[in-house]
């Protein structure tokens, strides 16, 4: 293992190299294949990846070496084939099945993530259920509030929050109109993401009739698809306040938010307060809904799930990663990358006019071009050139590189950056034909 | 690679050994641990499971070799250590993340999978959505169906039904109380699962107001969870009738009944028919919506899922399970193995009283006891005499060995079964106190 100084990550032996107009050949008539029988087509980004590569990088099979500044949607923040990782993976090479009834069938790897998640949590949020995805978090998080508050008839997120796809979470969810379009959906109240959201809840509680038809209060203390946007401390420490007057549990959903990516365990943890109950996913490799033993229901048999706690290689891997991020002092590396970029993204912003909104809290980061159009051709731009990025809310671009992010990458990814926004500067009302040049717009 | 002359699986080098009284000294600490930390907790299996075994044989973190006859609730029908799984794991040995965005990210596992899909469904459902669990396969099931039927306002159900424990999958579920109590449903209705239904289905779209409300119907052609009920051909044959004279989308749930577990790769081709669309998940690895391509949503970004077709390892073992269930040819081994294993069951309830209602479908098998006390206590019975068996329905134990299972694994589960019947006989009022020694009832 060649650990940098710093003993971040292994040091990368990659750097972006475009070989192949990307989508290459290869990756090309695969898409067109995968475009058949994938019922669940959106536009994925246009190449075929493989998971060779190292740190920031890896290579997609017609041999371009990318980038990738969106860590597979925050579900990757030790990056490619990081030492720790691929050592745990080693050791399941011998096994079948993977994954096991983990709720009936107990093994040592789902008390062992127990005990890491536990730790790393406010005291009080001292039970956890693992899932098998983010959205079955949040499923289970309004589950268990629920339960504890029989005869509750609504539950309230935020304007532009995303919870999930799956029915209960999706009711939640309020970013884009095709996520919901057609879909049956409970009954759901709504806050602004500023800081009257507590004068309005409180308000909402009065006009409702009273605190015992709401379940839940469920929020996103940065919000990620919606456009990383961190709550003003105003409305998260309101909106703590006010649940804790009116005996509402609050959820923080840190799917996205958690496990380090903003340079604290959770992000909750920047505004001093504390939720009744909180959401993993993403980057703990595995869904988890995270509460004190008193919210969960006592019943057996109350929440279940055949897969949930049994899949042993993701189990091993979310302990892996709690424990790198611990023996790496990722957290601090976070704070201080986050920093740098956010001083980069500043910079650009100064420099071009067409930047505006530079934010984010460690390496959760994002700005904002003038329109949608303006935004997605930047992406492809970008794609275009070896760095794969993601767009969020209406019009803004999103940073998350993996942790193991150096200084060295994260100017190589502003280089990329900057000749892409000039190169649309000079292109100007040619943009819409640029962005349409890969046929696989972003 | 020892293969059987059958060419089943390799010969199995393990028996059942108790050599500690189950659950066994480490089991009961780590148990005791996990009880405190799981905010899942039912009332799991009273041991410490490890991977190390070989097919149905599993060995526990106390040294015992138990026998699996409940497939980690279907989900492993190769069994332990497959040489075909292994190989396909060992692949990934090298690889981290084994997890990424597989809706935006591509990559050739998800691919190979959709390709292997496709070549084992009815021609008509030529299109799959990789999810990551049971349930949200069903939540995409409906969710694709609302999309088809704007204005609809309720889906059918069976009575006994189980679907999955997400919000959507959860109204539709209706077997016990437990599951429902205190969470949200949305508007379903619920038909009895015997041949009246389709007279019933056509009575209830009268009565509420014709065609365009309902969204879809769905069942389990051989139900799981509710009692390893098949459904009467009348029944399906009929609802496939009535859901094709009223335009209504009609879904097979055989997230436990399917990839070869009844003989046939899903069991509704025993009945002649095909669905609209379908699901699977369990014994396949991983979860998936199959459906025709115009039953999906074309608008981009309606459906998706971050980790959705990006489970690396889960797809790539899903495959080999495909693969392995052709090469060694375990559709015509589950029916004559299932034929065997019925017959032996028949020969239980002609023997002892108290055995009824010997039922099944290849190797999804039931019988009855005569009371939940005496099933509980003839499954813990079993169990301490290292055959795991599960519950099913109101006092139905289901027999789901893997599908490598041969004459010799049978008799040996037999036997134990005789065992165990012959001392609760012998107990008679007894049992109560018998059912508890284990402090673990299952």
């Amino acid at each position: 293992m060649h650990l940098n100084p710093r003993l971040v990550a292994p040091i990368m032996k990659h750097r972006i190299e475009v070989c192949k107009r990307i989508p290459g050949p290869k990756s090309k008539s695969m898409l067109a294949r995968f475009r058949e029988l994938n019922g669940g087509w959106g536009v994925p980004l246009p190449f075929v990846q493989t998971v060779e590569g190292d740190g920031c990088y890896f290579k997609d099979v017609d041999g371009n070496t990318l980038m990738d500044f969106a860590s597979q949607i925050a579900s990757n923040p030790l990056g490619y084939n990081h030492p720790d990782m691929k050592e745990t993976v080693k050791q399941y090479t011998h096994t079948a099945p993977v994954k096991i009834a983990g709720q009936d069938f107990i093994a040592r790897e789902h008390l062992d993530l127990l005990e890491e998640l536990i730790k790393i949590t406010p005291s009080h949020l001292n039970s956890a259920f693992l899932i098998n995805s983010g959205a079955e978090a949040v499923e289970n998080a309004i589950k268990i509030c629920m339960r504890s508050k029989p005869g509750s008839t609504y539950g309230v997120s935020f304007e532009e929050a995303f919870h999930g796809r799956t029915l209960g979470a999706l009711s939640l969810t309020n970013t884009k109109r095709v996520h919901k379009k057609g879909f049956w959906a409970f009954n759901t109240k709504r806050l602004p993401f500023d800081s009257t959201a507590p004068q309005e809840l409180e308000d909402m509680l009065r006009r409702e009739g009273g605190d015992d038809s709401c379940a839940f209060v469920i929020v996103e203390p940065v919000q990620g698809e919606g456009g990383y946007r961190p709550a003003p401390k105003k409305m998260l420490q309101g909106i703590r306040r006010a649940c804790d007057a009116h005996n509402i549990p609050f959820i923080c959903d840190e799917i996205q938010s958690g496990i380090g990516r903003t340079g604290e365990w959770w992000a909750f943890q920047h505004y001093g307060i504390t939720p009744d109950a909180m959401t993993a996913g993403k980057g703990l490799q595995i869904g988890a809904t995270i509460a004190n033993r008193k919210l969960f229901p006592a019943e057996s048999g109350a929440i279940s799930s055949t897969w949930g706690g049994g899949a042993l290689i993701d189990m091993a891997l979310a302990v892996t990663t709690i424990k790198a991020i611990k023996k790496h002092k990722l957290l601090s590396h976070n704070k201080r990358m986050g920093n740098y970029m956010k001083k980069q993204l500043l910079e650009l912003q100064f420099r071009h006019q067409r930047v505006s909104g530079a934010r984010g809290l460690g390496l959760m980061l994002a700005f904002d071009l003038p329109t949608k159009e303006e935004r997605d051709a930047f992406l492809l731009a970008c794609l275009q050139k070896g760095l794969v990025l993601l767009g969020c809310g209406q019009r803004g671009v999103r940073l998350i590189p993996p942790y193991v992010v150096e200084k060295e990458q994260a100017d190589e990814a502003m280089q990329v950056m900057r000749q892409s926004l000039a190169k649309q500067e000079k292109l100007g009302p040619e943009i819409k034909k640029y962005e349409k040049c890969g046929d696989h717009p972003i």
